[in-house]
């Protein structure tokens, strides 16, 4: 079973996209084919999805899927026409919101994805800037401005995780990968001493872990299931030891992730 | 005027606060205070968050705003019973879709930012690794098999937008820094010449260069407003005379940056 779908939006479309992809995931049977069609901000372009939206329906004899986020009336009306099955992501919730709040929406177009406001847009550039200075250990001075230290072996899902911190929620996500020296003493690295109440833990089975550093070092010592064993119990060994929560990372993604640690150091926020 | 926003969900809630940040950017005059509350994937957590909405109701004599992507219609119903103004993201959209595709939907928690798709998660940790790899010009080997190569002079937003490209879309995006030697030449860079097809070029206006440099090396020759002012003119001219797109991203965001990216590289994709 195939459809098309379209992601329609006046600005980047990343909303419509990324809930969209979660309501495709319900429907597992079907083969999707997708089309963006971002910064969709007036009638004229409008109509010219409409177009290819229309011509899609004629050539599947079925109905593509249309998630939209416009915040214009007039392109969302031009787009609820067409032949799609048209699911208006803003729409739907900006009426029920405007009558919850007792206020008008402005409809200006979506800026969740840009620049909407300077000071938290320059707070993200700078977690992520701090993020990519602190990767890997690289650079331990300013450590205690760290929102969050991730400490684990090499290759356990440090560094994604920290940039997801970043990018996401705007955490100055420092990571720290341990070395045999450090897991061969019992007590916390001392570079970490001074953010010992922001270290997180990852952890990963180490058959997933030489596999992985296979990739990047074939044939090495360092991705023998051996040495993988070795590093990752110490490390497990060292973090029970020390009192620092840990998660074993093997099956579960950069942004499962990111949310668990999220949960710990941050669950209310402005 | 303020008002309390919970982010609900079964998995990690990235879904739910995308989107109803988005909307909650249509009401600039309200001050909301936010509580995640990912992994609600049992009605007794349900029930615990809404003894918690309805706490927050009775304290400020409105209906908290509660977003929600639950997939157990039981924990739903919870949750909608609450003295919030519950925005169903995901019980919203399920039901026309069942209807258009004519299909049950799995009712599984939704796993969009899980590992849904081992391949497609593997593809993208793959893209983020090359990205890392090929980050400011570090690696020019295997630059040929790069999706996007974003070229520019030194803090124009090349970083970012690599990864968010990696992270958001999957695309290998590499990012190669103009250096002096490569303004003064008239022709593309040696290196680059593998990967022509693939390039583009980001621009910043001088000025707001200036101030991102000052942050990262107080006043030095790099950071002078000339010597910007002489660079990004170099690299201008250079990138129309060797017939390279570009965009001024003085003042857009990194996902309108990577979106414009990717329309131009990848607008349909499976």
């Amino acid at each position: 079973m195939r459809r098309r779908v379209f992601f329609v939006s006046d600005r980047t479309g990343i909303t419509a996209e990324n809930l969209g992809e979660t309501l495709l995931t319900q429907f597992p049977d079907f083969e999707f084919t997708r089309t963006r069609r971002p910064f969709i901000d007036s009638e004229a372009k409008a109509r010219d999805i409409v177009a290819q939206i229309d011509q899609a329906a004629t050539e599947d004899g079925a109905p593509p899927l249309v998630f939209s986020t416009l915040t214009d009336p007039d392109c969302q009306d031009i787009i609820a026409a067409s032949r799609g099955s048209v699911f208006e992501l803003f729409g739907t919730f900006i009426g029920p919101m405007e009558q919850t709040l007792k206020a008008h929406s402005t409809h200006k177009a979506g800026r969740m994805h840009g620049i909407s406001d300077p000071r938290s847009y320059e707070r993200r550039i700078q977690a992520l800037n701090f993020t990519l200075d602190h990767d890997d250990g690289q650079r331990v001075q300013g450590l205690q401005a760290a929102d969050v230290v991730l400490m684990g072996v090499s290759r356990c899902g440090k560094t994604p995780t920290s940039l997801y911190l970043a990018m996401q929620f705007n955490l100055r996500a420092a990571n720290y990968p341990l070395t045999d020296d450090d897991l061969d003493a019992t007590q916390l690295p001392a570079v970490l001493r001074p953010c010992r109440e922001r270290l997180f833990g990852l952890t990963i089975q180490p058959e997933r872990l030489a596999r992985v550093r296979e990739e990047r070092r074939p044939d090495s010592r360092y991705a023998s299931l051996q040495q993988c064993r070795s590093e990752v119990a110490r490390a497990e060994s060292l973090m029970r030891a020390i009192g620092v929560p840990f998660l074993d990372t093997t099956t579960i993604s950069i942004e499962e992730i990111a949310t668990t640690v999220v949960q710990r150091f941050r669950p209310t926020h402005d």
